[in-house]
């Protein structure tokens, strides 16, 4: 025992010890990488210039404009080995037609609904497909109407659960409904899946998103409507049950083509195949402008070197910032980067923001040993109220990295707002806080400058 | 020594038990007020009632229409002891013209900004007032100007320092340019003071706000013009230092008006004479609708009371809500209630949301023993991480109150945003958001109620 408690002591000190160390050395770093975000203020006119492009769905020439403007951007920033790494990606268009339009039973009013094709869906014939809708709350009770919704439209109107206090917690507990929610119609003999929107709030916005389907089932057509469309479907559904939905969607997939990742580094200046990669993705669905998903992870993974250069940090580990294409619907550039042979080169650590370009809060860590040292730097985020460092956390880009045993982390924010635009209309660059994005820049620039003088 | 080493831990000790019970006794009435605020989200409801008033500036008809409302929404919501308590207040209107144009020394076009009077500025002539601009950051750079400002147009152009983190501190830094402004620019002979818009962002929002004058100087019209066009102004003044600007405003002070606060509370069922005020102002400046500044305190503070009334809590102590008028130029209302007589009744606390509905932070408390005590019930905050107690605090409208003893707590909140719609017509409702305001209502109504429960 008392062996035991000694170590303890020991160990207590050792934190301690470590952690004023790090304070000494580095808070003012941390403070003056803060304070030439917030003043240069260089985030906001990046994210400006790339929203301007227009939403950049993979496959687009948006998003094609997107590649070419990250590699420009990080060239005159003068950034090392910028360079594109060519993938293939998914070539989903939404085409000219989408329309939903709800025939009462009774009434003779017809109700036009905001509706959005789910990214991946098939398209209906060129007339629509109309069926009477049948309304579930989740895949266990369209499953027990078995034959009953066979011919019919199924609705997937589970809410997201708006006491969560992470919006992120409330999205993974309704998102299944968007995802599979074809597939599980098509189980049943649904022709359609029309989904309540993904956001907490109820608003007229349709909020669109990756769906899925499989080869043993049949495919069927997928939407999303707005959160108060869907409010008054199901309020229409119980005086008129026998309501019926025509969905007129005029997508399709077309072949694969190919984009690219873009990457940009800063050098290590003792160890430069000790690399830390930050990163965010560059393609957006094709509403809005893709301005918090995840335009600002982008320009703040751009700002953070940019602030080291400002700044003339020269860090010991080289750092990269990575545009990552085609997170929304397939992946393909997290695992494409994940695949590429990098001979002599050790990826030490992956950060990723794509929670939206909301106020920091902190990091998210994926792994046990990472978490443990990076908790000892969290007076360094302090000042900026993103000290709040976790176990568990990373990002989808980053996710085939972290599978390699890299560890990842992800920048955590204020995420209140953040379904409010998500995948939708909404989701436009006046929404996003020059600050708060700035400061996200601010808190990556840090946590990624201390991993390449400390080591992780 | 050794008394005292045992003082502290014996000290430490009963912290720590303290916080342990209050922790056990009151965390899952704070998760269920959280969860009753955000699942109802009856605050974004009743805000969107108040701002459809239109804004509500002190003597105005929108003001009150807004008295009227808050009485009406707290008889409905069943509160006892609804009730005006009638005060004067100033009654200045704008009136129908506010216009300014820059003539540039040496191109013929002319340059018109956007301009807005500040609040209590005398009008112009109907034809306006033009003169040569000279430009400053400071007073003391004023003052040394001397006779070389007699009959110029004074152009206050100190930015917010945007590099403070809390952006009050940056607006507390450059506010008084358009508090003193006129006062200033007058005693050196200027006939006009133009001043920089107090935001830390480059926009075409012209921001008001309060001015004042004394009798022994001459009055002159005061008015803020956007950021954007202070650069612009800044940037010709630059090559063209001869350049004029006509102002014109047609703004004007009336006699006194009577009004009124609106108070409502829940009785305390074992000390009713004991009071904790929640509260926030009513009036707004004349730019948009008055959503973030205050009418989201005034929902807040309502809400906090009808969530406690919904999950059934009695407070020991009395909890009143306050919507206080004529904040913003004159402070009548918060003086007004301070001044009025209370027979056998005693405040034990007032607290104020001011900030901006942005998502809750923490508590400022003005007063060290309640400082210390409320710091015991941080983690009743956690759960929505609004758990940052600081050392000094309150409000405008509680000051009056705080200045008779009263310890005062103010909301705090993440400020980043709240300068980009503070006193221009950019504060409307649609830039809150429905959960960070709900947070702040459940932010009020936990700690009213643990101060109704356990003292202060």
């Amino acid at each position: 025992m008392a062996s035991r408690s000694i170590q303890f002591a020991l160990m207590i000190a050792l934190i301690s010890g470590a952690d004023a160390q790090v304070s000494a050395t580095y808070d003012s770093v941390a403070r003056a990488i803060t304070r030439t975000a917030l003043s240069q203020n260089r985030s906001i006119e990046m994210l400006r210039e790339l929203c301007a492009i227009g939403p950049r769905l993979s496959g687009s020439d948006q998003a094609a404009k997107a590649v070419q403007w990250s590699k420009a951007t990080m060239e005159r920033l003068g950034f090392d080995n910028v360079r594109l790494e060519p993938i293939m990606v998914p070539h989903w268009v939404r085409g000219p037609k989408e329309e939903a339009v709800v025939y009462p039973e009774r009434r003779r009013m017809l109700m036009p609904v905001a509706v959005t094709a789910l990214g991946g869906s098939i398209s209906t014939p060129a007339d629509g497909i109309i069926g009477e809708v049948v309304e579930v709350k989740t895949f266990e009770e369209l499953r027990a109407l078995g034959e009953r919704a066979r011919g019919k439209v199924v609705f997937f109107n589970r809410p997201m659960d708006r006491t969560q206090m992470n919006t992120f917690a409330a999205y993974g507990g309704a998102v299944n409904q968007r995802g599979a929610g074809a597939i599980e119609a098509a189980k049943v003999g649904g022709i359609a899946a029309i989904v309540r929107s993904m956001t907490t709030r109820i608003d007229d916005f349709p909020h669109t998103g990756a769906m899925y389907y499989v080869d043993s089932i049949p495919k069927v057509p997928a939407a999303a409507i707005s959160t108060h469309d869907a409010e008054r479907l199901s309020e229409l559904l119980k005086t008129e049950p026998g309501s019926r939905l025509r969905l007129t969607l005029s997508c399709e997939t077309l072949p694969d083509v190919e984009s690219a990742n873009v990457l940009g580094e800063i050098r290590g200046i003792e160890f430069p195949d000790e690399v830390i990669v930050i990163g965010g993705h560059l393609d957006s669905w094709d509403k809005g402008d893709g301005a918090h998903d995840d335009g600002g992870g982008c320009v703040q993974s751009i700002e953070a070197l940019r602030l080291m250069k400002e700044l003339g940090l020269r860090p010991k580990r080289t750092i990269r910032a990575v545009m990552f294409m085609n997170e929304e619907n397939g992946l393909r550039g997290g695992l494409g980067y994940a695949a590429v042979e990098r001979p002599g080169e050790r990826h030490i650590a992956a950060i990723e923001s794509d929670e939206g370009a909301f106020a920091p809060r902190g990091f998210g860590v994926g792994d046990s040993a990472a978490y443990v040292k990076i908790k000892t730097w969290e007076r360094l985020f302090a000042h900026m109220g993103a000290d709040r460092i976790e176990r568990g956390g990373g990002g989808a880009d980053i996710s085939p990295l972290m599978r390699k045993g890299v560890p990842g982390i992800g920048l955590n924010v204020e995420t209140h707002r953040y379904f409010d635009h998500h995948h939708s209309g909404n989701d436009t660059v006046e929404w996003v806080n020059e600050r708060e994005l700035a400061l996200g820049a601010s808190a990556l620039a840090i946590l990624a400058y201390m991993i390449a003088q400390e080591g992780l």
